[in-house]
């Protein structure tokens, strides 16, 4: 079975492992969320990007989900004997991907090649991909007003109110070379249990995603669990558009584009609701602490994507 | 007196240390060279400025002369892990001063006033200059062909055979707010014993510093001792432009711009021939081992420009 992952950042890392630890290289592209990249310091970071790879890759911290295991904190630290804006968290281990990524930007690779590199560096074999090799910039509409994501999410906490989100340069963005294709040559496209509003649109706003994904069967994963999110702003994003946060509401933001739906075992009750708009759906324990987690819910979707979806 | 020394690096920046034991931060002024800056995984790197600064607010590493205290090296292992460049020795500590060098100026503040905020930051009192605002690239010529500075120096270890120099940029920069001033307001102007080739003529390249010289009494300290650079190439660089290395070739490199000229007792056979063409000599101990040589190098040319070249 040919699966094609749309993945965000922390979520969507979990997943997207839990997919690799079923599924041949050959068999799992994951296509990540870009939007969230941000020139920081004269450096080009791309924080999904590099907590699906250092996930992957088994170099994330455990504990936080995003960065690596191990890491130390001396140049953050001489940075704020500086004065210098610390708000993100640059690790001295994180910070040489961000150095490596920019030297090898700046010589004319595309950020496809540099993650493909990375790739290989970490021992990574599935096919991770760039949503874009352009840039796409989501841009978070707030009551602060407009903010990029990191400012929103990093600096401010995610504490202004929402009004509406742009994916700058997302029209005109093309998608990365072999995202369409997976996407058309796959039999499932499973959208990662990352936030809906500024994980996955952004993916689906790049050029061409959305035709691509009309021929195939997709399943997503909500990251909504009991009305909350389970890690990060989605609930509060919902709330603020005006859209009380509940798995339905999940659903029915990803509207006709979804085959099966998988949600928790606490939102059973809104499961005769989601199919009677004629989507299959997958009652389980979808919240990740661990491994195993992982790739129990991978196995459990991946049998739900053959039994109930496919001929 | 009012005191204007042009620094490159190590050399130069222990005697800048020495002078500004002596003088008040009203009565020095270092101007470094900025021909050795360059770009680096995207940071702006300024490696004279950098050297000078932390050795003046005594961060410097007193074992190499370049780099910080106690520096540590997180950054450059996951470097080396990547397969990255690593010919640049980047300590996690000095890391911070790129990142925020290079995000203060993408921000639209000018070299000087970065240079400024590090002085401040540092409790550096005494003014420290870049010689420009604008970019001027030492090339050193050689039989690899044309090289970068950085690439000739550390990355070629001083290998390469030299044929000559050029500073690109030189020509149409600006000397940076106060340079010239300072010159032409000062009574005496010490080149300190840094590289002639690379340290001290790329300064005196750019545009207007040469003519304001005309009007100071210039002293300059030889960098060359017993025939021999103390560090680095200048000895074998005069030996490569078909010059033997000694405290007269570096006399007439700098030519009519000298009143007087210090240099090591180890040369004082020289010193005849060097007075005959009218410059004044101070035949000392160069070699500044610790803090208390800087100063003690720096009083013995002050006393020697108040007796022998003021009115």
């Amino acid at each position: 079975m040919k699966v094609v992952t749309l993945a965000g950042g922390v979520g969507g890392a979990k997943l997207a492992d839990g997919l690799a630890r079923c599924l041949s290289p050959q068999d799992l592209t994951i296509v990540v969320n870009t939007g969230d990249d941000f020139v920081h310091f004269g450096l080009k970071i791309c924080p999904d990007l590099d907590t699906v790879c250092y996930t992957l890759a088994g170099l994330a911290n455990p504990e936080t989900g995003w960065g690596r295991a191990g890491e130390t904190w001396h140049t953050l630290n001489a940075l704020e004997a500086l004065g210098a804006p610390t708000w993100f968290q640059l690790g001295d281990q994180d910070l040489a991907t961000h150095l490596e990524r920019t030297r090898r930007l700046a010589e004319g690779e595309t950020l496809s090649e540099v993650t493909q590199f990375f790739c290989q560096r970490w021992g990574i074999q599935h096919r991770v991909l760039p949503m874009s090799d352009d840039v796409v910039q989501t841009v978070v509409e707030t009551d602060l007003g407009d903010l990029s994501f990191q400012e929103y999410f990093v600096k401010y906490r995610f504490e202004p109110s929402v009004r509406g989100f742009r994916f700058e340069g997302a029209t005109q963005a093309t998608a990365a070379p072999g995202v369409l294709e997976a996407i058309t040559s796959s039999e499932i496209v499973i959208f990662c249990p990352s936030n809906p509003w500024v994980s996955i649109d952004p993916i689906l706003a790049v050029s061409g995603v959305r035709q691509a994904l009309l021929r195939a069967k997709v399943i997503a994963v909500s990251p909504i669990v009991g009305g909350k999110a389970l890690k990060g702003p989605a609930a509060k994003m919902f709330a603020e558009i005006g859209i009380p946060p509940s798995v339905q509401a999940v659903a029915l933001h990803y509207g006709s584009l979804l085959s099966g739906f998988v949600f928790d075992r606490l939102d059973a009750a809104e499961e005769l609701e989601i199919r009677s708009v004629g989507v299959r759906t997958l009652v389980t324990d979808t919240v990740m602490k661990n491994p195993a987690d992982r790739q129990r819910l991978a196995t459990e979707i991946l049998t739900f994507a053959q039994q109930e979806l496919l001929p």
